[in-house]
């Protein structure tokens, strides 16, 4: 018996939540065609409604990088963030009333939807932006989140990017999506009592204990820079799931520096170029964790990034019951990854 | 603006978990290949290890309905329970111990993994199951787990069956899974603290209530028999999601009687031929939801079913923040899954 193919149950640090390690399970049969995941594919090039030409497609814009001079709306933009035509939440709506006792409760889905269009090239892998391209998507994200802090009734965004039809894209073209809503979004919450427990019988950030094991450790660390750790999650939910954290305690996203920015990208792009490499272009999301609107500096929660790829379908365990199980130990994917690093 | 249409919040009665319904967001533009979740499609039939014949490829039977006086894994067998030949957790390691402090948690998986293979025959859709064997389905679920009650080491059976490659079906016959652990799983956790909760608030079983309202209102009600309601669910995860439930408090699927095992599959097959009609064959999971192992009859919990169809690819909303978008209203599903129910 190989011992370290036997399965393994582990615990996420933060949130307690426990997922199924099973090697051998890749060896197991399958006569079900399409039973993987699909890869990333590109978009049809027309029509698109986020290419340059096709504003009128799009609400106004509500944030853009432009060339000077030009005029909202029309040619000349980078990037550009116009509201969700397709809304999940609307501003137009009440507010939500508190939660009531009654067991079947509806509420208009008040928020926000914005969508942000990361280039005017159609472009959908963000390996292909250019280092200044990529890093203008996360200083987009700060501006936007600190513009929506102005509004009371928000208290949180939800920012997320969906690459690829199997991670829920509908449009090639690659955007990214912000969500902002009354309440704080469960898994979220689920996070910050976790830390606040964490802090509270500790004394220490979970998280900043996290990057400081794991960069005494080594066996997960994919990259790191001055500012950010890359790591693979110690119990992922797919393999490969990936975590970005600031290495110094950084509780709010919209505290990123340009110069922070700019290196955030760079490192983040050399590792997505290391995954398309390892796995062969696999659908991806990615999503910001970070600090309720308005809130000061906490000492126990720290923003960060998570990447999860799209390498296996969740099945009746995952959906029914909570626990995730993989093939691929992340100890294994880290060191697959850095394998596959391009130079800096 | 067509109020109808307009995006609302939910919250599930049971566990509080909120979710966004859009149907705006059906009419949105999609130029990327791929986008919807595959539909259900054969396996090929050779090889398969679950064919009579093949019963040396997998692990000696520990339930079997046979015909009189044929041997253990040979042929004669109408359905059959093995050990999952890659198991994601296995008996021969220790239970795990007590979880400690320490940030990264790692422990032997231990559990049993088995593998109920439905029928002889080399089906792959539910519906293709003559009612009879339907019903020993729900019978060998019961049996399994009463039998798995045994072993004091174990607390809880997860019990599921994966209806096509994108529901993470990797063969195409027929069969249902059992993963036997000694913790009891986060999202039945989840479900019974929260159902503690509404009792000891309104002394009441939240499910009881739940089917006493959907019953005398009727809008999400799919199909009733005597013993049981299914439902589509009040706040979904995916469009057509529903749940089977007992009418009457029943806290524990060991209690299931023949009589109840056949009702219920008369009057799931029923409704799953519906959701097919009207989804065009998706894929999809279902999962049993009951009290763990050697618990008493709890006043405030109550099993049932679930039945997750594939109607969409959750995002980064879902995988990133817990909250999930469906653009199907439940009424609306359940209506027009009433008008596909085939006569009974």
């Amino acid at each position: 018996m190989n011992m370290k193919d036997d399965p393994q149950l582990r615990r996420d640090p933060v949130t307690g939540r426990w997922v199924l390690i099973a090697p051998q399970r890749a060896q197991r049969p399958i006569n079900l065609p399409g039973h993987a995941p699909t890869h990333r594919t590109n978009g049809e090039r027309h029509p698109c409604p986020f290419c340059p030409g096709q504003e009128a497609d799009t609400p106004n814009e509500v944030y853009a990088v432009r060339d000077t001079g030009t005029a909202p709306d029309g040619p000349g933009w980078h990037l550009r963030i116009v509201p969700n035509m397709y809304p999940a939440v609307r501003p137009d709506v009440d507010a939500p009333a508190p939660a009531t006792a009654d067991l079947f409760v509806t509420a208009p889905a008040f928020g926000t939807a914005e969508v942000l269009i990361d280039c005017a090239q159609h472009y959908d892998d963000p390996t292909q932006l250019s280092d200044k391209q990529f890093a203008d998507v996360f200083r987009a994200y700060r501006a936007r989140m600190t513009a929506l802090a102005a509004d009371p009734r928000l208290a949180h965004v939800s920012v997320f990017k969906n690459v690829g039809a199997e991670a829920g894209a509908s449009l090639g073209h690659l955007h990214s999506q912000m969500i902002a809503t009354p309440v704080v979004p469960e898994l979220l919450r689920t996070e910050l009592s976790c830390a606040a427990e964490h802090f509270g019988r500790t004394g220490r950030c979970v998280f900043c204990a996290l990057v400081r094991d794991e960069l005494a450790d080594g066996a997960r660390v994919v990259a790191r820079s001055e500012r950010f750790v890359i790591v693979t999650a110690f119990a992922p939910r797919f393999a490969y799931e990936m975590w970005l954290l600031p290495v110094a305690h950084e509780p709010r996203y919209e505290a990123l520096t340009d110069y922070g920015a700019d290196e955030l990208a760079a490192l983040l792009k050399r590792v997505l170029v290391a995954l398309d490499r390892v796995q062969n272009a696999p659908a991806y999301n990615w999503f910001l964790h970070t600090s309720p609107l308005r809130t000061g500096e906490l000492p126990h929660y720290h923003w960060h990034l998570e990447v999860l790829p799209r390498t296996a379908r969740p099945a009746g365990l995952e959906w029914g019951f909570g626990c995730h199980i993989t093939t691929v130990a992340p100890e294994q994917a880290a060191a697959e990854l850095r394998d596959a690093l391009p130079k800096s």
